[in-house]
């Protein structure tokens, strides 16, 4: 008998990771480290318990779980994330982690055991929505996270994620034994959602991803003067309002015209103080997100924006200071694994594309360690980060085909 | 020895009133009906009370002290209101409030009484900032809010202005019980801050208010579609928050350009859904303010906005839809009443100018059932809402000598 994937675990795992965070509209809220999260990772845990795997958790509660070899040698890794954003769906992440799993199990019926090991990783907070960074888990991971970041990263409400990880359980003070080098890993793979509409356009299940776009990210804050709305002429308002949305429109229209064909820039939040009917706003808080694959055109996109932000405050006397969150530097994924996935997708006759991601994901941070590749499977009608959020089965079944072979593949050599 | 208003007495009670809702950063948040609202409504009852007033509190938490007259006739009613905007200042209704409380002790001390009654009113959540909608006390007051409107009003934690009456321990239930009409007021006097910056421009302590402008209000939502900031294409986003901004600059520009010169239009309150670094917005919901003391100006400025609201919609893919929170008329006040304080000024040797309010006031629903008179005293920088509010004791001692003698003018007609 041929042991391949099955349909009906992978469904069954769906409706079980369902449990955690779904919300009555149909979306799902898992933000990292809240309960529904914690919860869920619990819930994989006794999963890759079950299937045999040796687990350990890091210091910022990466699960990791690993198959024995015939071999004591540098692991291939397979890995995503169960976090969500706020009203997200149960695909972004889960999908990697679920078909991960799936593959463990698709061994362990085999009976098939691979040369070097097989190593099933859940990184934590990979949504930047709760610390306004994204990929904590693999950055620690990969050794780009120290104490002092852990202590200085702070949420909506004020907590570092220091104290979140020490109230979830985790032990952030061994951050530094967290880390893994060149010689710990022999690859990595991450099967995820494309979270776009290309796959769908072009009717093709799988996406070989050739580089991933990396975010530069700015939380700003404008400020003006409160004032009585009734009483305040126009021309002696000092708006902090005004001024954030043409900075909202600015960035628009710098990611549009201004910047490199593949530019997306995204004004996310904007918190208005007091923010009430009848005051004119003094304080405005926002976050700007801007991404390309490209790093001159990113930079360039960059730079428009400090500029605006600064002829913004100057016409319209107001006080715009920022802070520059994150740069990271845009991601080529590996040449070898590339034809590797492409040979193994040949013989499986499945149609693939190569594409660009322009998300961020935590393959990117794994990139600067070992081998990385990865494979998209289809986001219907394009959308994530949503609770319309939604990927067939079938397309999953596919992706998750693709996964096992190529890690087998990988595991023998 | 003559008795007049005592600078020492104002003072004293301004510190005292300080005691409630006194932030660190120096503003004060006293949001009608919260804890702090209510706490310096019992103080101010209390003090009523010493000063000899026969106390009521109405349906909606409308503090009225009478002072008998020498004849049961209509009184002459003072008042304003001692609740704030969040992080406003000390002065904005408290300075009309503890005057008319300083008028009553004059008369004591000089152990005088009038020919008609004096009644001293707090009036109930003048400010929007809570249920956005304004002057909700002098509204009950005249007869313009019912029991379904109570009910009907919500804050934004989605308790209801009813519900929120009956927890601070009134009868809501009893509105139909507290109004009063043209036969049972003779004529109403407010002395305010002026929230703007005309009296200190022309170094003029007094301002006699000639009409108050008033506010037409729209909360609006604007639905798009969330989607993933890095992997969904400029061109296909359906981002409320961009068709916010817009909404916000072409507000300002209405103002500025299109409506007529003493036109002001404000969006004091903007949230963004789900209001995350790596979400493009899906849904916003704002608030806009439109004021003007020409009704034609007002609706010349309403009209543009709702087209401007629909343009939007249709050139971004958005759901645009807004509801008018309210549309009130521009007041003319009592050309009697403005003679009556002219006069007094003018025996008193006191500099004023006449004026027109940019904000509204609880004296704009008290015109619709007596005559009304109106005078400002100057606020420092014009800053209001805003806890750098601020208002000299020597301008608010010259306001509260005018509206003293004003009131005994009108007490013996």
């Amino acid at each position: 008998m041929y042991f391949c994937c099955r349909r009906d675990r992978l469904e069954k795992d769906f409706a079980e990771l369902a449990q955690f965070g779904s919300l009555e509209n149909g979306g799902f809220t898992r933000v990292a480290y809240s309960l529904e999260d914690l919860a869920a990772r619990g819930w994989l845990q006794e999963k890759m318990e079950d299937a045999g795997l040796q687990v350990v958790v890091d210091a910022v509660g990466n699960i990791r779980g690993q198959r024995p070899g015939q071999e004591d040698l540098p692991p291939v890794m397979l890995g995503s994330h169960l976090d969500t954003v706020p009203e997200g769906g149960n695909y972004d992440g889960s999908v990697g982690i679920l078909a991960a799993l799936e593959i463990i199990r698709v061994l362990n019926d085999r009976e098939q055991v691979t040369k070097r090991p097989i190593e099933v990783v859940n990184f934590s907070a990979e949504e930047s929505s709760r610390f306004g960074v994204a990929t904590i888990g693999s950055k620690a991971l990969t050794g780009k996270l120290d104490l002092k970041t852990l202590k200085s990263l702070t949420d909506s409400d004020g907590f570092t994620l220091y104290d979140t990880l020490r109230e979830s359980g985790y032990h952030p003070e061994n951050i530094q034994y967290s880390s893994l080098s060149r010689e710990n890993v022999h690859a990595f793979l991450e099967l995820h959602i494309e979270q776009g509409p290309v796959l769908e356009e072009k009717e093709c299940p799988i996406g070989l991803v050739s580089s991933i776009a990396a975010p530069t990210r700015f939380n700003v804050v404008i400020s003006g003067r409160s004032d009585h709305s009734g009483n305040t002429p126009m021309a002696m308002r000092k708006d902090a309002l005004v001024g954030a949305s043409e900075l909202v429109l600015g960035v628009e229209n710098i990611a549009t015209e201004a910047a490199g064909k593949d530019t997306v820039a995204t004004v996310g939040y904007l918190k208005v103080s007091p923010g009430v009917m009848n005051v004119v706003p003094g304080r405005v808080e926002l976050g700007i997100d801007i991404r390309d694959i490209s790093c001159s055109d990113k930079n360039k996109a960059v730079k428009a924006v400090t500029e605006l932000m600064t002829q913004i405050a100057a016409k319209r006397g107001l006080d715009i200071s920022w802070k520059k969150l994150c740069d990271d530097t845009p991601v080529e994924l590996s040449k070898r694994i590339m034809t590797s996935l492409e040979t193994v997708a040949k013989q499986n006759n499945m149609s693939f594309i190569k594409m660009p991601s322009g998300a961020g994901h935590d393959a990117m941070n794994m990139a600067s360690i070992t081998d990385v590749g990865m494979i998209f499977v289809p986001s219907v009608g394009g959308v994530s980060h949503n609770i319309k959020e939604y990927s067939r089965m079938e397309d999953i079944c596919i992706g998750a085909k693709l996964l096992l072979d190529a890690t087998v593949r990988l595991a023998e050599e």
